[in-house]
């Protein structure tokens, strides 16, 4: 038995052994070792040295009620004593759904799945399926999981980025087949004129348009309406879908980030906090489209299953995140959220930086440019914005006890209070201070911009 | 609120205005209707409408301690006060890492994902990346999960399989791009001869030869000591990886299926009883080969993440069952596995049915014909075999009360003891004697099978 209480560099040490980097996931990874949690309740974790720091990323916006709510951690034990999984149903997952389709005016059927990663996947196989043709087409820098099709040209960079009127198709993994590629068209976000052309390049062989209504990777800003209808007409036009990625956004209204715009997506992909903390993905939408799935149809055309799919922990975890995240909640949060990125703003100022803030609903995100970044090229991290903003995260973490999302991102729960909105904007304005004399360098030296 | 305490029927007819075809998974799907579970205890499962089965499905394979374990539960309430997902790392994720390579001989460093859909993906991945090679070479018939690569053929049938000699590469989802077909070599499982040939016309594209080492699809019968080594030898010679899926294999031997053979496979992708009834999924092998995941090289080669990849829950409940799931307890498992399998093949000859069981370690499968199959093709179900044996399964949920997969195979865990057994074996007697006249005449109309 080896000791469980050890320093976090410790821990470390064990975990290169095993792991490889010393990490499962990418994310947790941080220089010089990452940092173990011991325990958790609401806003605050404490590591495994006994530190204590408040939250603002919930795993990747997966908290929405932060950690351990009494309601989920109840309902779930409820449920963990009658069983985890079953090769039959549960009610839990009937329940679910019902619930989701009631919180939306587009959902008509769902499936659940165990990551957002496996609900893109199956969003993008489902509308090849339904339209019967092959490509998949994807905005430039966008992050939807690791599913080949999904992840293309999410790295791009100024080197291999190409002109921004046909951005090129960019492995994310080495080795991504040619085919792959190949069946993949990238668009800049927002860009109207552009992704129309690009599009029409393509019309007769795109089965989908994916979209993540306020991309978090291009720089955490909302589609606008403007581009919304654009590809909606268009896919209208040329018997294509318009699926959205709301693994993320769907926090952002009550029934989605989709719930803003004037046309509605065909198909959604869902993940994070619908699962209320356990691991989850979810595909909803038209059910004339979904009906592709149906294991009652004469012939099979998207065999669908899933070990793990809808198991009764996480959909009844889900429940009951998502009956605690009604409208009221939804409200709360987005107004705290806004109060957030006010004082925010407000310390910059104090502090004299040429930083901007974006964002909707509860998430936001701070950029190393005065400006407000309207596409991925222009909010891109070069390696010298990308150190400052990992000096910046590193004092809010190391210094002010404050876990920040490795982009500048925070992603709000409703566990957060004023309390520590304010602890958030003060240590802000410390490390605002701190990069001063570095950022002020960094934006003479790239004035010119990539363009 | 709605009644929660409802017919299984009510439930199903509530569940078809939400989820498509009524089900989230198509495996929990049945005629008349899925049955849903209120709850359950080790071996048996309690319906909604009050009727307790024997389970010998154990979610698909995932189970091996059966429902709710005491250890399991206890540990896993304990993780869940204290918190299910953080953007930091746990030392969850560490011991039982450390745990998993302790028990192999073969594991040199692991990383975990959401599920074995995502396990294979990330090996397949990961092949590419390290030999830079795109194709995968997968057995006719294999299940491994969702990624397109990984399912071509799974479903071949006599209309489309095409020659033994170099079986087609088909479709499982309608509108898998013509690029997934041309990077998957199709071949014919523990068939030494014919595969070499197979893989020597595509040496050069090779990435890796995926094995499921006691393919259940195919038919649940071990690849060859020879098969392995011969696969393992031209995979030296070629540049190309030998990779195993023991998503459900791990449990045959403590280390997995791979135990048996005299060459290790280069990678191996796991799920299912792993997550000790929680999702999950692992990929492990090579230290030298994981390392293109590594986030500390110059190049991202792979960069690999998921916001619920090794979840303290997931490895905590993991870590336990495994723990639980010692050298004598896999070998008492077995034991009482092969029992099974000695009684039900005595019920067959009192029954004087012509019947076969195939199977390893923990797991068997009954296939309605006398001779055990060898092959993909000998193993199929025709329609009329696929109605027989869902009527045998129908027989023994209803009447008997006893759950098996919709193969006709069982996936022992254990808390089984003889006494169930004796009900498993004394209900298959009696589901023999049933449907004996209908298997009589399905021999005759298939005496000259497929070739």
């Amino acid at each position: 038995m080896k000791l469980l209480h050890n320093s976090n560099k410790a821990v470390y040490e064990r975990a290169c052994h095993v792991l490889t980097g010393g990490v499962s996931r990418n994310t947790i990874f941080r220089k010089p070792h990452p940092f173990y949690v011991a325990t958790s309740k609401g806003s605050y974790i404490t590591d495994i040295e006994g530190v204590e720091r408040i939250d603002f990323a919930n795993n990747m916006a997966s908290l929405i009620h932060g950690h351990s709510h009494p309601a989920i951690t109840e309902a779930v034990i409820d449920q963990i004593k009658r069983g985890t999984a079953f090769t039959m149903g549960t009610e839990a997952e009937v329940r679910f759904a019902e619930l989701m389709i009631e919180r939306s005016g587009t959902f008509e059927r769902m499936r659940f799945v165990n990551s957002g990663t496996e609900a893109v996947m199956t969003m993008l196989k489902t509308s090849r399926v339904y339209t019967k043709k092959p490509k998949i087409a994807k905005a430039e820098g966008a992050y939807h999981g690791t599913y080949d099709y999904a992840e293309i040209s999410q790295t791009s960079n100024p080197d291999n980025w190409g002109s921004i009127d046909k951005p090129n198709t960019n492995r994310v993994v080495d080795g991504t087949p040619q085919g792959v590629l190949d069946d993949v068209v990238v668009y800049p976000f927002n860009d109207i004129e552009r992704t129309l052309n690009i599009l029409d390049e393509h019309a007769d062989d795109i089965a989908c348009v994916l979209i993540d209504p306020v991309p978090h990777r291009i720089g955490l800003f909302p589609a606008t309406e403007e581009f919304i209808q654009a590809i909606y007409t268009w896919t209208r036009k040329h018997n294509a879908l318009m699926v959205f990625d709301e693994v993320v956004t769907y926090r952002v209204n009550y029934g989605g980030k989709q719930d803003s715009f004037s046309v509605k997506p065909d198909l959604t992909a869902m993940g994070k906090m619908i699962g209320g903390g356990f691991p989850i993905g979810a595909l909803a939408g038209r059910s004339d489209i979904m009906e592709v799935l149906d294991p009652r149809g004469r012939i099979l055309r998207h065999p669908h299953s899933g070990t793990f799919s809808a198991n009764p922990v996480s959909t009844t975890a889900g429940r009951v995140a998502m009956e605690l995240f009604d409208k009221e909640a939804v409200l709360t949060l987005n107004a705290l959220t806004k109060t957030a990125v006010d004082q925010i703003e407000e310390a910059m100022a104090i502090a004299d930086v040429p930083l901007s803030v974006t964002g909707a609903g509860s998430m936001f995100r701070i950029h190393l440019q005065p400006d407000k970044p309207k596409s991925y090229r222009e909010a891109y991290h070069t390696k010298e914005k990308k150190e400052l903003i990992n000096e910046l995260l590193d004092y809010m973490f190391l210094e002010e006890n404050i876990i920040m999302i490795n982009t500048g991102a925070c992603m709000f729960a409703t566990s957060l209070t004023q309390k520590e909105v304010d602890r958030l904007s003060e240590g802000l304005l410390k490390g605002f201070q701190l990069i001063k004399p570095k950022l002020d360098r960094l934006q003479i030296n790239t004035a010119e911009g990539y363009f």
